[in-house]
């Protein structure tokens, strides 16, 4: 089975390619090196030291003997190499990872949320338009976000992807119907992926294409056993204020001896999933595509969710540090519920990696071992979600 | 009061610069005259002859001695000078028209889909982006189109944006709640329009933009009053496969004594406007700016609905001629019920002009005077909604 991995040297898509060519798939990376780009944009660095592609593919191959194949190419703008490669390599599946995938990144400035629109859409809508012109029938599997549903509504779990509702007619008929879960996103990155649901629904409707949209919660984790094989095919750990997810930033704080800084109140609630169970995911994605002539199958890609202080705290205790907090940037509810049904992924066989088996693992293994690498000015996250918002972060960079 | 039109060369455009000009608006056209350029492309052009723009804006001066600045600028792909020309200007509201509205012309190949996805989506969320990077409280009025809701749900009258829906609880309780109406996109060009939506609501939320967002009908007639003033400010009377509405190609069918073409059986029923309504309605629109934190206001901008077997007979009556059923290269239901709510621009003061009363004035005054212009090839439509559709438009050329 071949399978071109759009974004497959990014955080989830390198260690994606490599679980999959571990398992006997056929693989292409297809990348522009962006997330490396935006390193140097930002004057920042993953924590762990990250090979250059052509490293990696060889360190692969030398340690396992498997080949796979790299084209950097951007699929946003280079609609027709992406063509010509789809029908040069014939896939049986594209996993789409090519997007701008940071929120504080997309709302950095006018530049940055134009970039992440253009930069998002159009590489969705391209690879659905070659799909459909190469006339192959191609599974497509996306990775979404849970961010789409917003966050959380009172007292119902969060289907996966459709809500069924009630609607009453101007006769007083009552109607069910089953509506994609009402879009509510909290950025301009998450509001790309609301559209890009539209893209699957009208692509899928008109085309009959295949689609799987995995609604995916905050990944944890760094490395996958693939990944553990050689250091020169280490996956990211991103620390920083834009690309560092919560739980990163704390486990970096707590390895450098510095306080856990918590938003708000800290009493948002978010989903999460280790990168194990990602790479899995997406294993068991592409081994059960939908029936042609279904509808865009959507999946809730998580595993627990927690409250951002509980993280904290639980961090905290396992390091002895202490907990800051600060105002929050972004425009959000300061509290919120969130129970989310999962079961899909669960029937199809994944496991969970849980944060109680893994986060000391994490502490020890990847931001202890690597905290010399660490530029704790980049720490601190200095994004904000409205234009003249008190340019409060700036001034609380850790020293 | 100030107002840019984007767009203000086109269909819509132009006939709504001039009723605004002619009220005492100060008046700013923005356009890259892609129209035009598009006519060039599909080899037609308008039946009624349209004047260069500089021509268009000295026979507007001289005539009513009101000025009307033009620039020429495509904002999916200027950003800086859109920026710069907000600032320059300080609109009190802008109207946003400049998107490709053709939906045969968003399906024609892959290119045009991706044309259309790429400039609409960065046209609409450039405006936004200028609009809060400027910091000034501009009202934004946006064209919309009631395709955004698909064709019609059973016993239930259209609501304007808005549906209120029951979710029934993991413990059985009931929540009521009022949701975006569920989007049912029925091509391309009607997909964009469903994207756009998610960037109002978000940008509404997140910065406060002031929205409205204008569902259109299909828009009939060709003339205003301030369009008749000089032949030099006549607005476009489009009639090819892709740009022309099926009332228009009807009435230059009729003109040249072929067939009327009905595709499928002619059951599809769709909303209508008049140009002369819709020029109005978005005078409405900017008069009653939605207040500061409302969310985005949504109207529906239709006057009546029709079934298209309904309209070719109308038409047929009127002028004698015959109709033809063709094979429709739409993906879509043969035959759909359609009822609208349209209360609000009608308690805003819009007082509708019927086809009853208008549409023989049409046949007599635009498609029978002009009709030596009339280039009968490029009346059938040539586009088709799935790739290896059979294309069966081609080979029913009106020789």
């Amino acid at each position: 089975m071949k399978v071109i991995v759009l974004g497959g040297d990014g955080f989830c898509g390198w260690p994606t390619a490599l679980h999959l060519s571990n398992l006997g798939f056929e693989i292409v990376i297809v990348d522009n090196l962006s997330r490396r780009n935006i390193d140097n944009e930002l004057e920042v660095s993953s924590l762990t030291p990250i090979s250059p592609i052509g490293e990696r593919l060889k360190t692969w191959k030398d340690n396992t003997g498997k080949v796979i194949k790299f084209f950097n190419l951007d699929i946003a703008q280079e609609y027709d190499r992406l063509l010509a490669l789809i029908l040069a390599e014939k896939p049986d599946a594209v996993v789409h990872f090519a997007e701008q995938r940071a929120a504080p990144y997309s709302m950095k400035s006018s530049r940055h949320k134009r970039y992440t629109v253009n930069n998002n859409l159009n590489a969705t809508n391209n690879i659905l338009c070659a799909i459909v012109e190469s006339g192959l029938d191609i599974h497509l599997v996306h990775l979404g976000t849970m961010g789409v549903y917003g966050y959380g509504t009172a007292g119902m779990k969060i289907p996966e992807g459709y809500l069924d509702v009630e609607v009453v007619t101007d006769s007083g008929e009552r109607i069910q119907q089953e509506i994609l879960y009402p879009a509510n996103p909290g950025s301009i990155y998450h509001m790309t992926k609301t559209q890009d649901q539209l893209f699957f629904f009208y692509y899928n409707k008109n085309d009959g294409v295949k689609v799987t949209d995995l609604h995916q919660g905050i990944v944890w984790g760094t490395n996958t056993p693939e990944t553990l094989l050689d250091e020169n095919l280490i996956n990211r750990f991103d620390y920083d204020g834009d690309y560092g997810t919560v739980l990163n930033r704390f486990l970096m704080q707590a390895a450098i001896s510095y306080p856990l800084t918590v938003h708000g109140t800290g009493g948002q609630t978010r989903a999460f999933i280790h990168i194990k169970d990602t790479v899995r995911c997406v294993q068991l994605a592409i081994e059960n595509p939908p029936p042609k002539g279904d509808r865009v199958r959507i999946l809730n890609q998580m595993t627990e969710t927690h409250r951002v202080r509980d993280l904290a705290k639980m961090v905290a205790e396992m390091t002895g540090g202490e907990i800051a907090y600060l105002e929050n940037p972004r425009n959000e509810a300061p509290e919120n519920e969130l129970f989310v049904k999962n079961e899909r992924l669960l029937d199809l066989g994944l496991e969970p990696t849980t944060l109680s088996q893994g986060l000391l693992k994490e502490v020890t293994d990847v931001a202890g071992k690597y905290s010399y690498r660490c530029d704790r000015n980049k720490i601190p996250c200095t994004s904000l979600w409205i234009q003249n918002q008190k340019k409060h972060a700036k001034e609380t960079v850790l020293k």
